[in-house]
């Protein structure tokens, strides 16, 4: 039989990612054992019926054909004009591509910009996805590390180390960050901005979570200076407004990189159901009320959680500002981020991600994601406390 | 600044494509110009409302968050029982996998088989984005010449002659076929399977058109002796239910390529949204009816063409068995299909493709999509018929 391609085959070759807690956790919620689940990133909310009324509505109208493959030019309008608004980077339709997701834009921005076998920078810990999305471009994946002491911020010695990667072409990072519930300051965007114009790098900025800013504001690094035109920033409907399933996102970079880009989704994607893109520019045209609405609840549960965190002194928190997670430093009980895990979901059946499956900067962390209403949130950060401090005690 | 990748920027260098025709008849519909558009394979109807409540019912019902990435088990499940019913190969749901939309399957179909610089057979003429799509999965594009005297099908030499290409690995077919409207018969198929046997190649076979056969019957190729092994079937519910905008295809193979297509689709498209999955359940189990009411206006309308161009001797065509396509050959009028195209826009404001849009075996013809109504395409055929007529008297 022919072989299959290595950069499929090996996208995963990254040792031991510790999602087998998440699989354990859903394995046991299909067994009826009733689990506390902080692991994925997802709402638990749905996507609200005045956005899904809206799809419907255009969908009978008969926008059902094929839709334009850049997006249709309303919705690539109603996303330029909030990015304008939002971070003053003058933006117009010819720098917009609607793409099915963020994660597929993620992965065109890659494909679009790396040749085979050139090196791709990327800010460990980080989304899981990363370096797979990396390896599948044909790419050398190149982790710069962090610390925790630091917040897990790249500091300029590390960002321009792996800047000298033989044949490195682009950096990678995400702020509001997943998976530590960190933004990156204007200082650590400077360093990175830096590094890029001096490297030559192409900036790739996930920004899917700006929407969610407890501390602090978000800024996005295309707005630094010279680096509009390096820059390719990734934005998605799914945390902003629920519409996770959806599968709708969006691609800000200049026009000649757009039209590059929309040429490849000719071939890879043939773009995004035209009632999807009237569903997301009805939600979008609903304004920043909607978008805060959706985020409170995060706002809210990372106070309390926060609250918690501090009436006890064995686990650590690193310093959140944003998004749906924060990241708790359980280093002083001695476990791997996966042994402790493993047995607080076996001993009290609360599911949360180990640090490990981020990348081994995160080592000896959990990630929390705050997806579960404020009650069962408490009890269960409680619990994962007490775990923490009975284990020193051993 | 940084350069973007040439498997991008050089997806599409193949030289005058022809698709100005395309871009100057929506010009002048833009501009108020009527124009009978045989150009694009899109029926002139929408997705049937049933099949778009189905789709509101489970999206109100909360069916909004992430989907499972191979797709959901019903829906894999209906799939490989439909494929079963229609083939004969027994199909289960390890062998399916979901995707949003038939070219999304066909990207990542050779993203997963090729290496980068690998040769990449297809079949000239041939489907607009094969090339790009190749070309973007850093392969190198081999096309196997046809011609219209054997009905542009691949011999055995051809065949064989382009497997011998250092570093072929794969070989893509397209049956029923887009843009000649024929069906591949059985003894086609034995020397394509024969040589990617001979050859240690992947089959991928673009089966997008499967129910639209208007005489013979479709065979798939996977069907064949020790096929099924390396044959990667490409699907879809554009053709088959008038849903070109709800982006849902699938894929067929092993299941050691499901599990790698899988592992793939996490990172560049993170499956389909599960509501447009729940609307294609709904319509596959609405049984063959409603798929043979789709085709129908195809098998009338080439049966009313095929009349009028029975009643003339300049115009040939294309020996049709399926698809919503005709092939004329306009090569007695001495122009290239090009020409041809652009002097009928201009002086009868009917758009056709020019063959040469599909490749070089195609030159000096025409294709005819059937996708308007009866009337209409009667008097447009007609037209081009006398049309021709002139240009051969002149």
């Amino acid at each position: 039989m022919p072989q299959l391609s290595p950069r499929v085959t090996d996208m995963n070759d990254q040792g031991s990612d510790g999602w087998e807690v998440f699989a354990r956790a859903r394995a046991m919620v299909e067994q009826g054992i009733p689990v506390t689940e902080l692991t994925i990133g997802e709402h638990d909310i749905r996507t609200a019926p005045a956005i899904l009324d809206a799809m419907h509505a255009a969908a009978h109208a008969g926008h059902t054909g094929y839709a334009t493959v850049p997006g249709i030019t309303p919705l690539r309008q109603a996303i330029a004009t909030r990015v304008t608004q939002r971070t003053g980077v003058p933006t117009k339709v010819e720098n917009v591509l609607v793409t099915p997701g963020g994660q597929a834009a993620l992965f065109a921005a890659h494909l679009t910009t790396l040749q085979p076998g050139d090196a791709a920078l990327y800010v460990d810990p980080y989304y899981v996805t990363y370096p797979g999305t990396l390896r599948a471009c044909s790419a050398r994946p190149v982790a710069i590390p962090t610390t925790a002491e630091n917040s897990f911020f790249p500091t300029k010695g590390a960002l321009d180390t792996a800047a000298q990667t033989p044949g490195a072409k682009t950096l990678l990072i995400n702020t509001p960050n997943n998976p530590t519930g960190t933004i990156y300051p204007r200082a650590v965007l400077e360093n990175i901005a830096q590094t890029c114009r001096d490297h030559d790098l192409w900036l790739i900025s996930d920004e899917v979570y700006d929407t969610q800013t407890w501390e602090g504001d978000h800024l996005s690094p295309r707005a630094l200076p010279g680096m509009a035109e390096r820059t390719i920033v990734i934005g998605s409907m799914s945390k902003s407004h629920a519409m996770t399933g959806s599968r709708i996102g969006w691609i800000f970079a200049p026009p000649h990189v757009i039209e590059a880009l929309s040429d490849l989704a000719v071939s890879t994607t043939y773009g995004v159901p035209g009632y999807i893109q009237d569903a997301a520019l009805y939600a979008l045209t609903q304004g920043p009320d909607l978008e805060q609405e959706i985020a409170e609840p995060f706002r809210r549960r990372r106070a309390l959680a926060l609250d918690v965190l501090a009436r006890q002194g064995t686990v650590g928190v690193i310093p959140s500002q944003g998004a749906m997670y924060l990241m708790l430093d359980i280093r002083k009980t001695g476990l791997s981020g996966q042994d402790f895990a493993n047995r607080l979901l076996d001993s009290h059946h609360i599911a949360v991600m180990p640090g490990e499956s981020f990348g081994i900067s995160a080592a000896g962390h959990l990630r929390i994601a705050l997806t579960v209403n404020d009650d069962r949130l408490l009890v269960a950060l409680e619990t994962l406390c007490t775990f923490a401090q009975s284990l020193t005690r051993a």
